[in-house]
């Protein structure tokens, strides 16, 4: 009653040649030649296990092993299968293909589900075709409304709707499912972080997907030409913005559980070597798991900002993105934990911290997610890599769940 | 025996009117319409005030007054009269017009110098059109060879050379001038900066043109997730560079002696909000009026920066450019200050932050170089602005000297 981590590397093997950028990466965006390719061995797969197979009006891919009691919301096990440009082969397709071993084993173990088994591959979670990011989960989940996708255009102005039709999917179809026919959402996905291969551990069992907030911070000061104004009368934008940026990571390590606070964007106005800068605007991204620190972190942000504020420098801090953290559920986590005993398999409490499509099901169903390392912490490269071994310790972990969550008595 | 503050504000006002860009500030560049306009003024006063006017192969024009002596050198006095884009009507011009009062109470006081005088209205010193700058007094001095000057197109294309003809100017005319027959250079310039006028001090006799060195310093660190990266397995060299470039104004104040340490420009890569920056570049201007300290400087620049390397943060500094501070004539000084103190104005030493054309004869000749204040220390904008009684106080102090270095027995 094991999983098999040949199937699995075959399926990711396999899935990793549906690229448009061969030997860089894979490049897999939503509605292309490489997505058509890959759902059709997605669908293939799902008809071999046995399940019935659909695809909704976004375009996602359903897979579905009966229940026994009549009309019970499903158990969904699954991720995305699109990818960013000259990405790897396990950001999302590692889930979905997690889900096929999942079936794999209710198939080959004789498993007779009480509540509905579905196993999902979901569009356009990266955004790099369509924008925005999340488009098949929050499509589902009726956050993205048919006016919305009607007019969304990629940047050589084809239409989804047109795209979608150019490879024989049909837009018309229902696009919006009931959050009353789910009963769960599991998913497997790669780590994206450094955590688990520094601690050499397996299965990270994701507690909540961090919280996000991102400041756009202006910092006006006063330009003057570098040789001809002393030190004492300078109103320098840049060296304020430094100060601030400086102090970052002190703040962050200060706030602690995770907290992390990223300036990844800074531009200097007007940017000549000889001229004091009169302008600096720095992005502000601050993560953690508890919406408490997340919101103390802004604070002291805000603080220190507003702390280099004199007569000749103004600051100015906007916030342009708030996402409360989400956290997984607690009942998922319990048997997670249970099965990685059982099956003697390390694991650790860990925090995602990068959005996936459990956080937008998460306010509607029971979520439980699944890390595995991956090596060097990279993704979103072709470098991007996991190792079977831990594929196959997920796939257990998950199969275990499933098995749990859609047996009659629970 | 004293300047006239009226015809030097007229002067001013006239000249002034020159402008490509009327209503938004002088933009006087060379070899233009406005250059001839501006060049016709001056030769036609040069004229008025008895002077013999002639043109060099780069179009800097001289007034002179023949001195008793025969074949002696000439004390020169002067500036640029070419601006910046949406320039001011002060920098540069104000020096030439000076030179022109000084030549009209040569004739008005019937003064007949040992030595002669010549007035001198230099091109080019900005380099808005033919790039690099200081390109009237450095031809002259031979910095610039035929060759050079041969190929020089603006940034439309036209040839320096096609450029002075469409005016009426002769680019076969000898270019060089034998150092041998100057004697002296004596410029008045506004001071580009706010120590004068914070001071409320007329005159600025300037000790040095300051040395400048410019750096770029690279900091390679190491790409990763916002969310998914510990903030203890970062390697962010934006966090790097800002730890470097908030040190700075604290590490120039311990220098001392007006030494100025400024980055004016700074990029980020890859310049996402959710990316850790894995590559600062930016700029380092040093500028200081003694070379020791500009040395010490940049000494202590490079130990900041290289105090920051670790396994994974690389840094590296590459010296762009170095000009050493440049003395101005220790006696020429004396007369400055003995003539300030015989009109009772006052005047303090001062360094120069900004490069001028006396930077350039230095090398070859005495040089003196006298500022007057600049409006809230703006220069190079509309707004630039000097006042009249500080131009005549200059005019006085440039006109006694110049009496003084042409008298026969010195």
């Amino acid at each position: 009653m094991l999983a098999n981590q040949q199937r699995i590397e075959q399926h990711i093997e396999l899935l990793s040649q549906f690229t448009s950028t061969p030997g860089a990466g894979v490049t897999r965006l939503t509605y292309s030649k490489e997505d058509l390719n890959a759902r059709n061995y997605i669908k293939e797969q799902m008809l071999k296990y046995g399940l019935t197979v659909s695809e909704d009006g976004f375009g996602n891919i359903f897979g579905k092993l009966d229940g026994t009691i009549p009309n019970a919301p499903s158990v969904i096990v699954g991720s995305h299968f699109d990818s960013v440009p000259n990405g790897g082969a396990f950001d999302g397709t590692a889930g979905v293909i997690i889900g096929l071993e999942v079936a794999a084993l209710f198939q080959e173990n004789n498993c007779q589900p009480a509540y509905p088994l579905e196993i999902i591959a979901l569009v356009e979670e990266e955004g790099s075709r369509w924008g925005g990011g999340l488009m098949g989960s929050r499509g589902m989940m009726g956050l993205l409304t048919n006016e919305d996708f009607k007019v969304l255009a990629d940047k050589d102005g084809v239409l989804a709707e047109d795209a979608m039709i150019s490879i024989g999917l049909d837009p018309s179809k229902e696009k919006f499912r009931d959050p009353k026919t789910i009963k769960a959402f599991l998913e497997l996905h790669i780590e994206q972080g450094p955590i688990l291969e520094e601690k050499d551990i397996p299965i990270g069992i994701v507690e909540a997907i961090v919280g996000l907030t991102q400041l756009e911070v202006t910092i006006q000061g006063k330009a003057g030409h570098a040789g001809t104004t002393p030190m004492n009368r300078r109103s320098d934008a840049l060296v304020a913005a430094a100060e601030i940026i400086a102090a970052f990571p002190k703040l962050a390590i200060e706030e602690g559980n995770g907290t992390v606070i990223t300036t990844g964007q800074l531009q200097v106005f007007p940017n000549g070597s000889n001229v004091i800068p009169d302008k600096v605007v720095f992005s502000v991204d601050i993560r953690s798991g508890k919406e408490q620190h997340v919101q103390n972190a802004v604070e002291k942000v805000e603080e220190l900002i507003a702390s280099k504020q004199t007569t000749d420098i103004l600051t100015s801090t906007e916030q342009l993105l708030y996402i409360s953290p989400k956290e997984m559920d607690q009942h998922i986590q319990s048997i997670f934990k249970e099965t990685s005993n059982d099956l003697v398999i390390p694991y650790c409490s860990i925090n995602s911290g990068a959005g996936h499509d459990a956080m937008v099901f998460s306010d509607f169903t029971a979520c439980g997610m699944i890390f595995i390392p991956s090596k060097d912490g990279l993704s979103h490269c072709p470098e991007e890599w996991s190792d079977g071994s831990h594929l196959a310790s997920g796939a257990n972990i998950v199969f275990q769940t499933a098995l749990k969550l859609t047996e009659g008595n629970k």
